[in-house]
């Protein structure tokens, strides 16, 4: 299947100076995809430069009048900007001239334009936003990283389906186990939530595994994690946080005094390898699941080699046919259950 | 004021073979302070040898005849073993024979124990478990990391007093800053525990910050963070996981191949004091808040110069009288604010 991807060229801390060199160097290594630059078209060329006709066809820019701004809020960014470089690229998914978009845009704005635009698959409730984290054997798929902040047990229900077609696609999982976070491993452990939620869970027709630990997401416990989007996101910022303090202790260690910097310029292979291993821009690119299209978040900051990540990350879902898979789940349970959300298959009628 | 700190010996992963040399150890540096080891008496006799008679009366062995396992249910710890080492511990410091208890048996045996032998604070609705986490500026106090798994926003407001009291006693801080963690820093962001948490914090005389999310946490944005027990457990054992992660790699690449192996031995000295920074065992001692006596939970798998940490800091807490504290703040508060629960003062008054 040959794949476009539509890039939001605009969003993101440094914009196109970041997008556009990542999606050519996309190009150069990814020889059977496609990708559309969406953005201020005079801004795009001059970016793009002599660069553009070795790709021929397969890169195409896409005019857009108005950028979504970093602190915007979602509202405005739906009412006011509706020729924004974000809005556009999620309508060219819509309208099947990409099958996956890619903003570095603010979440809140991109998650409610996406919802807007796209609508969410039958029998999801709410869409989540779920990101690949590093662990010590391989990576794991965790969500809801914040896009929900108060779910009911069905919601995370819903987010173990998804996560675990993620995982099927992307990884080539047959049946990916998925882990309900919570505060011990025993059974009698947790609140009413996460008790509902694993009921629900164990009863699936999914590769269910039973609780995790906070410790368990790097340790790689499970294929797919799923916890509350209030949890989740603060699980992720609080390892981010962790992540630079231990960076900053690295660094300042290394350079205290002459002969600790001798030893860092003799370490500095080793020091690169590690850095490269744990790396958060290798695994850039959170996708936002649930949707009726393919919606890849970036790193606000991200550098080109780590925006790259996530436009790689957004062609491999739609070549892989996630949308597909996570509706297929939807639908096979939609004839053997009834408790699915109708209000929300309502809404996505409507798309 | 001299203190004494009753230590449960049993406790442990280790058991005596790691509590009484770090008694030992402590007693060697801390000349004001004296302590009682409680457990097996024939067991602590031998483990202590000829060490004994140099502390004089400072060193007491107070024998108990049971132990409670390290996965033994909290009810069975209560109703079947009146004599373990951890009750009596606990016992000691309600007769006022001891300042505090340290025990690096299963938390929630010895939280369901101390808060039966010694009960809740007045105006206390529950205890909660507080931990000083390493920033990059120095620490911060976050709780509650488990010991609560459904918080209302009356229970964050009470941790904010009782992390702020323990912020001032032991660290000297006049108005220690306090956050609450959050998705996000704006006042929209949230659900509806910390929209009601927040304006109760406000409300307080505390020196309340606002939000906080994940990353703050280890920027030391605030000296106190706020957090339900669910979210505040996930959060630590996530950072456990990934320093565990981190620490895999950096190994992993340090050891790859010879050219590695020698720049890991220049290093060393380096690598070490970044060890030594990091070390989650220097930061040892989780202290559960809101009793009416202190009570230090050490890190089951402690090693010696981890459990002395532990015994430090409970001596620090009772020297510097943080139960005083944390009532007089809380005495003040019942003359201005009749919004505590009077259920808890009254199961407090059983003492």
């Amino acid at each position: 299947m040959s794949v476009t991807v539509a890039i939001d060229c605009m969003g993101g801390d440094h914009g196109p100076a970041v997008t556009v060199p990542a999606a050519l160097d996309f190009l150069g290594v990814h020889p059977g995809v496609s990708v559309i630059l969406v953005g201020l078209e005079d801004e795009l060329k001059a970016r793009v430069g002599e660069g553009a006709g070795k790709f021929g066809s397969r890169l195409r820019i896409h005019h857009a009048s108005q950028v979504v701004g970093m602190d915007e809020p979602p509202k405005s960014a739906i009412r006011a900007k509706k020729d924004s470089s974000m809005r556009v690229a999620i309508n060219l998914v819509k309208e099947g001239e990409a099958q996956a978009a890619v903003s570095a845009g603010n979440t809140g704005a991109l998650m409610a334009i996406a919802r807007f635009v796209l609508k969410t698959l039958p029998g999801i409730d709410r869409p989540a936003i779920c990101f690949a984290l590093p662990t010590i054997r391989g990576r794991t798929y965790a969500l809801d990283l914040g896009a929900n902040v108060d779910c009911t047990a069905q919601h995370l229900l819903q987010f173990g389906i998804m996560g675990a077609m993620l995982a099927s696609a992307v990884d080539h999982l047959e049946r990916p186990t998925v882990g309900l976070l919570n505060v011990g491993e025993e059974e009698i452990k947790g609140n009413g939530l996460t008790k509902q939620a694993a009921e629900l869970l164990a009863a699936s027709s999914l590769n269910y595994y039973g609780y995790v630990e906070g410790d368990g997401i790097y340790q790689g416990t499970t294929d797919v994690v799923v916890a509350d989007g209030f949890v989740g996101n603060v699980a992720l910022k609080t390892s981010e946080g962790l992540a630079k303090m231990l960076a900053t202790f690295l660094r300042e260690e290394f350079t205290r005094g002459p002969f600790s910097k001798l030893a860092a310029l003799l370490a500095l292979p080793v020091l690169r390898r590690f850095k490269h291993r744990a790396d958060p821009g290798r695994y850039n690119g959170a996708v936002l699941l649930g949707l009726r299209g393919i919606v890849v978040k970036s790193h606000g900051s991200a550098a080109a080699y780590a925006f790259e990540r996530a436009i790689a990350r957004a062609a491999d879902a739609a070549e892989n046919r996630l949308i597909e898979r996570i509706a297929d789940k939807m639908s096979a349970r939609a004839g053997t259950d009834t408790n699915t959300d109708t209000g929300a298959i309502a809404d996505g009628d409507n798309a």
